[in-house]
């Protein structure tokens, strides 16, 4: 019999009895099944039964009380360890039972589990859980008091492969205690590793089993067994959200982002009012379909013929902008439905963010109905600059450029627009998803996967509606094009507010964070973070090896950045002596050899040069980080230039390194800092952590995509 | 006989001897005489004295050998635990003997020592040691393999007070454990602080002492007793820092920043000269003292009489600004102390930073001599707005304000200089520091501290030459006005670096940690922060409690600020029923209660404006943070002005509280921002995060200044 139906017919008997936990021997049975290790056992009826078991076993055993009704054992004083002979099992037999029937009197009491005792080695502990959002997840942490106080445990999306696994042990803050210390053995990490996917696996085939517990497993240098197991049961999942197939997801979101036509329900000549606004950014964004204003009278709105209906508009529309009241929503929903509309953008607040939960579960009816996708509602809209498309009430925004952003907030996608036009950030589209009635992350991302004028999607969100399906996504994208989060709610209070926001479930933010790392996600920490990346990273090439060179005008500046590469995990290229000598060429015989160089503060633009054309074109270094001092030798703009100069010249010869900056001096480095990033070279006044931070955004999508 | 006698004479003992170890039993008297419980105990010379004294002490006991020359028992197999019988106590002498002789043949083998076995309730550690920079501290961690490899440990200067020991017992990320973790007991606090106070005042008595450990200490809630001690001495310790007194620090660095008269040793008319920009900065800065040119020939520089040396001024100079070659300096340096002139500002380069030790040496034995506080060398000068005085080749600065910087690096000097103009940052002074030759952080903190025109004191630094100097300064400065320090070299690749740029001793980080803490600095964690924190700290209001609130039109950035509040230790007030119903009466019946309170965005300016004044008036909260959502109902300029004026209105009642907003819009909310600035209330254009950590910066000093 297979391992599956094994399973099947042990759940299918918990099922029937109408249980939802599994008793110690069921769970034995499975994980037998799933080639889980577990210690021998017997279950004993009677005490002579445990006598017999425990002789065949071999001294010393575990004795522990079996009982559907009984899930804490220990806290029933149904478990005895340490049994080192007949007389000691006889006692424990009978002390279990009594301990049990004291605990819980009417308790069904199956009979006392017979367990080979084992110990030594490291304790640890390999879990699943069913999240709200992500579905099953396994977990691995250490085992004991300490590590549950230190809340030091990792999670991944299951099934997890043998990779994901192997990270897990690494991914622990105290993941030297595997390793051996003092003198200790390391453990078998296979084992473990092969515990961590047998546990994915099962969990993923039987996704009744919504809590699984392997709680302690003893991990030695020979292998990794389960010494209790604890499952739980739920028969009734909830149903998984609807989901188109991506290549309709892709067809609708097209249409809705490069229309050849767009109406705006509501379009109005007054100014002041949305519809006048939308209509204003589309025509002055420089939009070439065609654009329809709807209004129940009006002739003619700023200059475009107006409509009564969409179904009055001769030609097809792709997508409608709605710039009317919440209650007239769904009828002109409905007729969009009937005039074949990929998208409605819909503007309009007063739905579930006021508590109006069933006007817009109104609306994603109509939309599943007539298949329009919706975007909003309660948004700002959408900017789409390859189409110069501004669908939105805001200010237009027409710097065009690879990165592609997105945020659930109104407030936050304002930041970004200020942002973007303040720091003349490049950007492909910005887009709002308010109350994400329909339209998600993860239709953003398969739109921007193949959306050849994108090169980075920067997203901010408050809750993910199905952290499955955008991890899915997320995992594939982020192998072509950095996906870079913010996910607002992080801590307990900032989730608490995130639900009085949008009435999201708050997600346990370790598990965000575990499963962004694994899906290649990078994950930003503050809004500055997201925007700072956003800009920074799609105009950095992609290093292709680990070793980070400093270069620096100002030592002062060498220590920060070195501070700062430690902090983003980013890895100083120990100098070879062949290399140092050849920088001492360029710099003053008291300049710092090693990593940072130190140039020293006097030097001229050509040192800065000479040496950043070596780092550039010597193998060995990947990435260089630069760090300037505002002097009169080297004023901010002549350095700007030079280094753009120095880029030029090996790009010529085909050599191309991430390159950023960090600009020590007075105002003029500002000028300096844009030229740069103009020119490609991320660059930033009075911060020595940013552009390392930026760096290493690069870095870790590099080594997420699997390309370092 | 006191305690300090007996430590005394078994100190004298061990120095007559030659040793630099003391032996278990002078460890157990050192510590009976200062009061820390050790178990009881003896000394065996032979197998029968320990069966005797086993039975005195009473079952179970240790066994472990006593020998000078024998520092790791149990590595030399010189332990044997759990002795519970004669037989064992017995069999146990032999075989500790035979074993010591095994390990070192010629080891002097004193005897063994019996002991009373303790054991049970949670292990920790107390320690002691010698740190180059802080010199005696006190450290406490748990003890264990596993808390060894999270480094998981805690410092505090010694002598540590009480309050300064119960503060370490919380200070561990596993602080929980001593709480009583699955329903053990909690330790007792006053017993484990007691301990850490006697061993902070034993190493503080005795200096000799280098290094102490108490490990395994048993802690119960009961008592702490300490199962072993171990003490290493140093009877050469090093030569603690010159000092002048500091009435004699302020009376030189009085003269120095607020000169009457200012020399400039290497004036020049020649433009593009240090000399020259020296002069410049100073008759162009608005300085109303003398200014007297130094220069071998000329009559006359800029319109100032020139003299061929400093001895031949006529009147008192005060300050001499050095702009010669390193060669020249020492020479000159000399005329300046005949001169009796009290500072020297050594702006050249060419000393210790490129290899020149002994040239520096000379200087500070030449400044020691004629009793000149020397500022350098290496350095760009420094300003000292409310003198107008720009001593400084670099660019000038005239915007007045009441922060005092200072930088050891020049480069970041720079950055801080850029950073002040582009945020219109008021200043009162801006240092270098250079090789810090002399002056550094605790000569600045004793003239801050009485300088009425500076209120908040922020630090660059790569090292502290004398770090227990400027934490006695910067403990009782930090009461009065908020110290501010970046301390760079934080990580091990970033200390690296400070060596290489300084030559100074990379500390410790987690040191620099604990010890800031203890003294009530705000560590800044990157330049970005130093400088946001000495921009916004000043202008701030001292909150009068813990209890924050967010008042917020941007839902999303309420999340955001939220998630902020949490990352930098602020208290999100819960909010009281009748408050909550308070501020519904000016929100949209949707707008969400609790806190965050969410306003909403399309809110006009009296529902800012009215929230905030409630904020401001209800008693119970102590602090505001406001989120701005940048509409056209309430365009930024309207918003800032109104929060200005609501201000205003509190104020004139006499009500003051810390309030810092964050600003989500279009670009306009930079101008909106800085308004804001200059209004006295700290706001943030794109950035949920910074106006928090500038909140929260304030926060940390009231706290540790003890207002709160």
């Amino acid at each position: 019999m297979d391992q599956q139906k094994i399973v099947r017919q042990i759940l299918d008997a918990v099922k029937a009895s109408g249980r939802d936990a599994l008793t110690a021997p069921e769970g034995k049975l499975i994980c037998d099944a799933y080639g889980i290790t577990v210690p021998q056992e017997g279950l004993a009826k009677s005490a002579a039964d445990a006598k017999k078991l425990a002789r065949e076993i071999g001294y010393p055993v575990v004795m522990k009380i079996v009982s559907p009704d009984i899930l804490h054992k220990t806290e029933a004083g149904g478990v005895v360890v340490g049994i080192k002979n007949e007389d000691e099992a006889l006692q424990a037999y009978d002390h279990i039972l009594a301990n049990a029937r004291k605990y819980k009197a009417h308790a069904q009491l199956v009979g006392v589990q017979v367990q080979q005792m084992v110990h030594g080695g490291v304790e640890v502990i390999i879990g699943a859980v069913t999240d709200n959002s992500f579905g099953k997840l396994v977990a691995f942490g250490l085992g004991g008091v300490l590590v549950e106080v230190l809340k030091d445990i990792t999670f991944r999306l299951a099934p997890a492969t043998k990779s994901d696994a192997l990270s897990m042990l690494d991914g622990i803050q105290a993941s030297q205690m595997l390793k051996g210390v003092r003198g200790s053995d390391a453990v078998s990490r296979d084992a473990l590793a092969h515990l961590i996917v047998q546990v994915s696996e099962l969990v993923s085939d039987f996704p009744e089993i919504s809590e699984l517990d392997l709680n302690p497993v003893f991990a030695s240098k020979h292998g990794a067994i389960a010494a209790d197991v604890r499952m739980v049961v739920d028969f009734a999942p909830k149903t998984p959200r609807y989901r188109p197939p991506e290549s309709e997801v892709l067809a609708s979101m097209s249409r809705i982002m490069q229309p050849k036509a767009v109406a705006v329900i509501g379009a109005s000549n007054e100014a002041g009012k949305i519809g006048n606004s939308v209509m204003k950014n589309l025509i002055n964004g420089g939009y070439q379909g065609h654009i329809y204003p709807i209004h129940p009278s009006a002739p003619e709105i700023m200059g475009h013929k107006a409509f009564k209906s969409v179904k009055d508009v001769p030609g097809d529309i792709d997508t409608a902008v709605f710039a009317i009241p919440a209650k007239f929503v769904a009828s002109a929903l409905i007729e969009c439905g009937e005039k074949k509309i990929a998208g409605a953008v819909l503007i309009p607040s007063g739905f579930a963010e006021t508590g109006e939960v069933a006007l817009q579960e109104e609306l994603v009816k109509i939309g599943r109905q007539y298949n329009i996708r919706m975007m909003g509602p309660n948004i700002y809209g959408f900017y789409y600059t390859p189409a110069n498309l501004c669908a939105t009430f805001c200010t237009a925004y027409d710097v065009k450029g690879s990165v592609a952003l997105s945020s659930q907030s109104g407030g936050i996608g304002m930041a970004i627009i200020g942002f973007s036009r303040s720091a003349k950030m490049g950007v492909s589209a910005i887009v709002g998803l308010g109350n994400k009635s329909d339209i998600d992350e993860d239709d953003l991302l398969i739109f921007f996967e193949q959306d050849p004028n994108t090169l980075v999607i920067a997203q901010h969100c408050e809750d993910l509606k199905d952290g499955r399906a955008f991890a899915e996504v997320a995992r594939r994208v982020s192998k072509k094009k950095p996906v870079i989060v913010l996910k607002a709610g992080r801590t307990s209070a900032g989730a608490k507010a995130a639900s009085s926001h949008t009435g999201a479930l708050a997600g346990n933010d370790k598990i965000y964070e575990d499963v962004f790392q694994q899906i290649g996600v990078i994950r930003a920490r503050s809004l500055r973070d997201l925007l700072d990346f956003a800009r920074g990273v799609p105009i950095l090439p992609t290093p292709k090896g680990e070793n980070v060179v400093i270069i620096t005008g100002a030592g002062g500046s060498g220590v920060l950045l070195s501070d700062a590469c430690v902090d983003n995990g980013l890895t100083l290229m120990p100098m070879p002596e062949d290399l140092d000598q050849a920088f001492r060429q360029f710099i003053p015989p008291f300049g710092a050899a090693g990593n940072p160089v130190d140039i020293t503060g006097g030097e001229p633009p050509l040192t800065y040069k000479n040496t950043v054309l070596l780092g550039l074109s010597d193998p060995r270094i990947h990435a260089l980080i630069l760090g300037y001092w505002h002097t009169i030798v080297t004023p901010p703009m002549v350095f700007a230039k030079i280094m753009v100069q120095a880029r030029d010249e090996m790009r010529a010869k085909g050599i191309e390194k991430p390159m950023v900056a960090s600009l020590a001096g007075d105002v003029e480095v500002e000028e300096a800092a844009q030229y740069l990033y103009e020119h490609g070279i991320p660059a930033y006044a009075y911060s020595t952590e940013i552009p390392v931070a930026v760096l290493a955004a690069k870095y870790q999508w590099a080594r997420g995509a699997g390309l370092l």
